[in-house]
């Protein structure tokens, strides 16, 4: 599976296709039998040799019957096994109801996807740490608004795209921690399964288990409360904004009246269909289209979630799937993109060197202003003798990367 | 094909597809050497009995290497009809860039899309018209801000929402008149081409052949001059606006507490996976969630164009595809949707009557204070008295739908 | 008036200001009494001598009230006027609504904003034909995705600024021609009016007369039907695309790695808080914030419309105001901002041609090709031996930009 | 100060205004030569009664001149203070760039509305505690997709709200806690900084010294690494989002066809400018308007984020400070009308009884449906019958706010 209008999506694998999420619902669809059967609602040995599959197309056209793909998704389940596991039958998704298993469904792909995510914004966070200490003293030019304003080094370059990697990278965490299961009923009651369990006394409990077997955090029924999405929307799209930074960074620095940056030569990549020779710049490109198609997919979850209304949404809840589901696919490929980018990124010191000499004069008149209202007397210098506090931000950055590294992680 | 995280996608079949973008390259690769052999660049006969095709999955694949699917469909069409037509696969693309044929492509596959949605709201004009006449005295209350506020009739909504729909129809049609050809070569400046064609001189009339064979407008290269594109999103996106506005009505009045409008009833629809008997509003919910959805695709076309930067952006430009292509899919299906949903709409007039009747006092509050503001003695009046000139604003609407559906249409 | 965070706001002036909207407002309901007494429902004797005033503080601060500037405004109104003009304050408003008096008063605003952006883009068009004209033969790099690709002209360049300048023209010119009364009454019926008017038989007559008088198109209500302003809204956003892609060419042609174009040196602008010397590219930077910002406020337009409901809706419709007047008073400040930038424009013709000459080979690769393919043999050629057909295309841009300026327009 | 087209801006007062901007970064230049003195540029005697005070008008209409109001307020202040201060004057604004002024008195700004939505939060959390508690028996339709599910009680319906607000609590808690003073000098480097202090050594200190003066956190420069925005932007947007579900529910729910909720009835309020006796819920409007309109001003400044490039970008910087504004001055404004409108919501406990006995067959189908899966026999039952775990989630969300209004917050 690959999307021939977003190159390099085949990058996210099955993450987050609509096979990922069928088995996703299958797999809350089974737990949830479990549960009751662990709860007495059905003998634990009528799930013996239970397995779903389902037919995709199907299920993705009966969508429409319903409005979500849930509804005929079970109507297929129950036929599928009412001749071998006729009780699984019976009381398969007794108690739940379509969101249910659509919200945590996609809380387990985002979840897969986050934590490919997290992967890769470490192995980010390691490159861009050696990149920083390998260029501590790689003098550059510093540009603001388009112009040559201070010497720098790329060390410190490296350190501020660090400092967004960890950002971002504490925030998803944050997130990450919070991906609640779902489970309310029909309407946020949980009115059916405490039918089922005679009484209202075990419901949490039984919820409780099937977040701990999900692997999700057990929450109160959101079925239009929905910052658990919004607020994985929010980090996922700060991640894709931080590689987009970098992604600008070496867009403009490894255009040729720049050369100071290159993305790796690999044979095959970055050709035109009419120009021999052209090395297109492909991995920042596709970084960079990423953070700019970001904002708009967490916009669009948080405008469902201020039309939520009711017990459950008439249309903005609908609205989520596609951009979650776009976000997080996305951030997969642009993370293991920029990862890469940064893996093969080739630092033309000489190149830096030569501009910020050729700008020198630029670079240093703050200096000189500095010590004309110091009252100290003009005097020679270079570039590199005008690079402040370089050393200390950058010993600051690999401090907080190396805490980072240091930690453990899922 | 269809998606799971969109239910009714289906209907849109291949349009705006995978596969239907590809078939369109194909097509512009294959007239353009049709094209070439016109003006004499290779001889018309090295092209019989050509026909192109392609592996999707390969082709998407490949797109990641250049940044764009068209470099690597280029080298497996070389090598697959090397040995067949080796003249064909020399001249093969000569002269066009690769941003020359998926733009191109996607103009003919959001081709498809606008005619395809032009037909389905001119179904919807004619339902309107219908139901505006039929219901041209069913009176109903106008409610404004959530509140009763006038009487109104049913045929004077169905002509606010038939005055949209045909506002949609003009400006749509006012877009798909106008989409372009994309071809300018490796920057705009038509080189290859005329390198080709032995000098500049036949160059413009070539692209023009190009642009007749396809049935799209010629133009100067637009590679960075984006409005073709945000003139379609924008028509689209006006579209949708105005179905949702129609939905938006149907979810509230086919609400019991109101009872005023219905879905129509079809067998296995607008069921719930765990409440017996629920009818759900399952096709103004899709149109709502389509209409929610649509402003932020457009958004990332306008936001494409404001970024564009020299002959080819470095990013923008690749952030266009896949709204693109959703807002002309999704287009496609809510405006059949909105036929159906028109095609089948229950109107109880019995209970807007009813409902009038309930909150007679509210809606002729007005009415009151005008004649006391006139000095007319108070009289008993009914809802049916003060309707005010929605027979006057019905008979417009109908000529204005007359006329429009009269008119001749692709 | 000016706000601090939009620096340049001052150009607009006064144009959509609080004051212009509340100054409109006062106009469409002492224009609406003129065409009242003209059929007769008051004396035109008691409108002599009256003008409106209103303490803006006052109506703005009671806006909370009714969730809408107007009513309270009425009140004011009727209020000042009691004594001096009884008769008047009598009729005051009667037949409107709300929503009536503050859509025309928007359109009223809007079209000024318009207007001015079309003064401006004739005179963008005019220079960039001028620029056109004048760098016919200036060659320059073309640059696709950052790098190299093609010797073109900068008169090339500006041909297609050009004819970006002539389509945002073309698109504003449609919207502002269809800009619309709002009459509608209460709810959409005219009730009130045509109980004013002593039936419905005038109703339409009488709207037709005040579209006249503020020289607005005459249309049936659009209470909850929004494409006028989506409309226009879509059309100022392809201006503001237009000129971000002017920026961001100017950007990064004006950094000194490139030095092929700069921004008029202007005593005081451009300079740094602490940098001495710098010169910031301050009118492209402004310009580019003001097409980064627009899609989304556009955007929100489209919202509003996809949200109506009800014959006024309960939310939607005030989401609008503050968009449609950000989006159109900075596109005033964009506009003029462009035109100053393109008026001051420096072309370093000699830059251009060096940097050409210095990626002469990259740009050749093509030709080279090209040769190769024809079996012609090399021969040496120098970057403008390969200028593809920009004579040709320039000649196109010239003869439209001709037939656009030679145009009678507002 | 007030806005004319968003009615209720008065309730923001001050609050990020533009005064309260410039006032904000006359702190900061100011904090800065107590800083300055601290560490020995210059005797703390030179800024013996020196106060800082700038005309806005001038300062917001040179802010065009570079871009930003910065720079023109530090040599306004110079002169200012050239006679009665000259060493301050001297050493105003040294070390410090226009971003590092202007980004800091936005972030004070922000904390000041962050601070106030904070309290309105937890007044509005203690009336929903109170809710839940007085209705926790109040028995409701739950409705589903726009139609009635289940018996729910409208405590359990105030406990999600409740849920949702205590969620947008804790995410703005760790946002505000976060912000962090920007100080970076010119590019990044604090060289200026470096140069004042005679090295690099006490640099680090300085800034942390006016982080401390000003509540701030201190952090590396982040004049392109833009989280710090992001990160409140979503915070405020998550408020908004849950804001705009209480409005949805209430205006849904005050409808006359619904009648289970109304506004305080408040004089002068909710009228109508032509129908007597409307009672609009004005409250409700307004805050679903901001709700609407949040998730397109926090895309915004990802978008900037995304487009951040060089040492300070070169345009998208500068489209961030208009939406980060008007987010927070919003935010205040939505949160005191949401906890007037929670503090004066009337439920009308019969009305919702009365609708749950009219759906009681529909709201216990399913329970029907469960005891025949149960195989236990028919039995009459009520709308109270079937309320699930209600009572288990109550009290889980009055533990949960409990807590919070327990806790210290500043």
């Amino acid at each position: 599976m690959t999307d021939l209008l977003w190159p390099g999506d085949q990058r996210a694998g099955s993450c987050c296709s609509d096979a990922a999420v069928l088995d996703a619902m299958l797999l809350v669809e089974l737990t949830w039998l479990d549960v009751l059967a662990e709860f007495g609602v059905l003998p634990v040995e009528a799930l013996a040799g239970l397995e779903f599959t389902a037919d995709l197309d199907a299920v993705a056209e009966a969508a429409e019957q319903s409005g979500n793909p849930v509804s005929g998704l079970v109507d297929a389940l129950r036929a599928h096994c009412a001749a071998t596991h006729p009780v699984a039958a019976h009381w398969l998704h007794r108690g739940l109801t379509s969101q249910d298993v659509l919200d945590t469904a996609l809380m387990l792909c985002v979840r897969e996807a986050g934590n490919r995510v997290q992967r890769s914004l470490r192995t980010q966070a390691k490159r861009l740490a050696e990149l920083t200490r390998t260029h501590r003293g790689t003098v550059a030019v510093a540009r603001t608004l388009g112009r040559p304003a201070l010497p720098t080094t790329f060390g410190l370059t490296a350190a501020s795209w660090l400092d967004g990697v960890l950002d971002a990278a504490d925030d998803l965490d944050v997130a990450l921690r919070q991906l609640p299961l779902q489970v309310g009923g029909a309407a946020g009651t949980l009115a059916g399964l405490a039918e089922l369990l005679g009484g209202p006394r075990d419901v949490v409990e039984a919820t409780e288990r099937l977040a701990r077997a999900l692997g999700l955090v057990a929450r109160p029924p959101w079925h239009t409360q929905r910052r658990p999405i919004t607020r994985i929307g929010d980090a996922l799209t700060a991640c894709t904004d931080t590689w987009g930074r970098i992604a600008d960074d070496v867009l403009l620095r490894s255009r040729p009246e720049f050369g100071e940056l290159s993305e790796a030569s690999v044979a095959g990549r970055g050709g035109s269909s009419t120009l021999p020779g052209k090395e297109n710049p492909v991995l920042a490109v596709l970084i960079r289209r990423a953070a700019l198609s970001a904002p708009g997919l967490a916009a669009q979850l948080h405008l469902a979630a201020a039309n939520a209304v009711d017990e459950r949404s008439d249309g903005a809840w609908h609205t989520e799937w596609a951009p979650l589901r776009a976000l997080a696919r996305r951030a997969v490929v642009a993370a293991e993109q920029t990862a890469e980018l940064l893996d093969g990124l080739v630092v033309h010191a000489e190149w830096m060197h030569a501009n910020a000499e050729a700008a020198s004069e630029a670079l240093l008149a703050e200096r000189s202003a500095m010590r004309a209202l110091l009252g100290l007397a003009e005097e020679p210098a270079g570039v590199s003798d005008y690079l402040g506090a370089t050393d200390a931000l950058i010993d600051a950055a690999l401090a907080r990367a190396a805490q980072y590294i240091g930690e453990e992680h899922p």
